[in-house]
């Protein structure tokens, strides 16, 4: 008798300890009790060896395609699907003309995603995954594109939401989270102390029942980025890109892309190619590209400034792994000033069409200041995340963005507006 | 010798008067000669009649699939393909059951294009044609989600650009434009002043070359919003729902989706069955509305107040076929004060995920009011259109929708709001 192996079985097989390799049963478990260690969702080689090109084309056209490499979803009536993911990629020539590149440059748009940015992704995950280890409730800290996607993955499902921000985030991000009707904390500090604050609140009895999808399901939640490697992988016909720039905050979906890399390779969906990997942050908060500068390993947390709210954290838990990301693929980082940012959302425009959030506009002014540094090989195929959208920090590019003219209605008030 | 038909021609034959069936030559051209009324594209029907399901699913995962019903792009070379269409059509169960549906309720959300709201479509199809017909130059009047549309658009092909709008108009929305880098033309009046002036515009020399989407090309522009209705049939598997819900501010779009699903029945697509349609506006602006309830024909002009601005065309152009559509098919009309649209914004939201912008709370509250009076049958499948991203109109919900509660970053400080 054969065993028959299921296609439906999850390819996870253990948590494993970022930092000393112990192994854990798969449940809510986020941190190592040996050494206090971060955990990460360990698969089984031979799992996801069976998973082929025609088995992710076979499926919906959403991140639940990759449910071959995913801890959870396998069975398709316990996933939460709201169409995050295969957003387009874009290939940028207008940009790529500007900025001196004569190999392609493409646009990973995830501004297309539900709730508009790629948070949507890793909370589809995490709510899957919360659901299936038996929480009843989720909830998140969040810098702002997270509360927008927790609170509206809880409404569509059904389950009650809490979700706590920075009490200073941007107006259109807290009724992007309020209008869905779960309980929004808003908190006076940082981000840092949010998350802080989550970390004690997950010890509590009062939230036994509840998931914080970057605190006690994180392990489940930081898979859900290394879908877009394997997206930017399939448009591209199934090879690799040269060079990609991400953005930091944490650090965590820089690294999960690499990861999604490593695991295409490793199964051979696509075929073996060297790659280099490129962070990006804002000046106001910079502590990961800043110990890459310095050439250190630890990274040394800042209190954040700027308008790059959405990657404001000052104390990065994946810095190390960016690090080692970038270090190891012969990369580089750069960080750059908020006018740097906001002429970055306006390259994007008006080359593109793509509208981005202040993160995004990190990330093409990272883009284009290692282009002209010469760290960015411009022969070379790049692409290009885009995490955000422009509507959600519609005020820090406010003010320098406005109308050509305000007229009359009359053919006469174009004539005086030097318009005919 | 046997004809070859190219699968590639366009099923387009000519341009058809609306109100007096005179026919042109497909050009340039929106108004009838003998009697100035609005020109449509008119189709060979053995053209139509030669598409199949498996032409429109094996194309692209945009608009275009169809580019069998549509009067350009069929060579895929020549289109504007910026990833818009296919967009979600969301089973709203819990919308269903709060406002006593028994049969299944959809909400067809195009704030998933790529600048979050329907317009992609028409614009698509529009900037496709232009460039078909040999325009350089693409310009639009706009309630605002046309002006995000059309500048993206043209960021993305490099054509230029000279969008008009309201002086008044939301600032998410007055940015989302200017931030692509054409000519943005802010004008002092309503949108009726400034449709007006670009219609004088579109006569003179000066924009002789330049394609106003929404008047010399209009006959094109018009059509992508069948997509609509095709799209809803496809993710239905190849049938009509009884009954949809669609915002009115020209008229066009709810009359477009009519037509959508007349042509999938004429060519087979689908099997025939009956559906009624049920238009929505704003008690600010509902000149449309009035008409039906006052059973007439003429639809008289009003002069536009209230939140849905998107919808707030006090001289709709597209009013007598709207009028036509609806009762032709038994269905209804109704309008919402500015309180019932951010109750309906709200209800979408909590009850299914999605952040409608004003005019979707139009669409919403309507569907709700007809639900309570009758005249909706909720024991028949429903689909709601929502046209707009709340991003877009943040300010018109803002005031009432925050926080829960503000709290200092302590577990005490979770205590003393009440939440621990």
């Amino acid at each position: 008798m054969t065993a028959v192996v299921s296609r439906s079985a999850s390819p996870a097989s253990a948590l494993v300890c970022r930092n000393c390799g112990a192994e854990y049963p798969l449940g809510p478990q986020h941190a190592c009790f040996e050494c206090f260690g971060p955990l990460e969702i360990g698969y089984d080689p031979s799992a996801l060896a069976r998973v082929t090109r025609a088995d992710v084309t076979a499926g919906p056209s959403s991140i639940w395609r990759y449910a071959g490499f995913l801890p959870v979803g396998q069975d398709p009536s316990t996933r939460v699907d709201s169409g995050t993911g295969m957003t387009p990629l874009i290939r940028a020539d207008r940009l790529a003309d500007e900025l001196g590149f004569t190999a392609p440059v493409w646009v990973k748009d995830d501004s297309a995603n539900p709730t508009h940015s790629f948070k949507d992704r890793v909370v589809s995950v995490a709510i899957t995954a919360a659901r299936e280890l038996g929480f009843d409730r989720i909830a998140c800290a969040s810098t702002g594109n997270l509360a927008n996607s927790v609170a509206a993955h809880a409404a569509r499902t059904g389950m009650a939401s809490i979700v706590f921000i920075p009490a200073d985030l941007e107006p259109a991000k807290i009724v992007q989270t309020a209008v869905y009707g779960g309980t929004l904390v808003a908190v006076e500090g940082s981000y840092d102390d949010v998350n802080r604050l989550c970390s004690e609140l997950a010890e509590t009895d009062e939230f036994e029942s509840t998931a914080f999808v970057n605190v006690n399901v994180r392990p489940y939640y930081a898979e859900g980025s290394k879908t877009l490697g394997f997206e930017v992988a399939e448009q591209l016909g199934w090879r690799l890109p040269a060079q990609y720039v991400a953005p930091m905050a944490s650090g965590s979906m820089l690294t999960k892309i690499h990861k999604g890399f490593k695991e295409l390779i490793g199964t051979g969906l696509v075929p073996s190619s060297p790659w280099r990997v490129f962070g990006a942050q804002s000046a106001g908060c910079s502590p990961i590209a800043t110990a890459f500068a310095a050439g250190q390993d630890v990274v040394r947390p800042v209190r954040p400034t700027g308008i790059a709210k959405s990657l404001n954290i000052g104390n990065p838990a994946d810095g190390p792994y960016a690090l080692d990301a970038v270090r190891s693929t012969g990369g580089s980082m750069a960080s750059v000033t908020d006018d740097e940012i906001r002429a970055g959302i306006a390259l994007l425009a008006r080359t593109t069409g793509v509208f981005a959030e202040t993160a995004g506009g990190v990330t093409v002014a990272v883009l284009k200041k290692l282009a002209e540094s010469g760290q960015l090989d411009t022969t070379a195929e790049t692409v290009v995340f885009n995490t955000g959208d422009g509507l959600k920090t519609v005020d820090a590019v406010g003010a320098g963005v406005g109308p050509t003219a305000v007229i009359r209605p009359t053919v006469k008030g174009m004539r005086e507006a030097g318009l005919l």
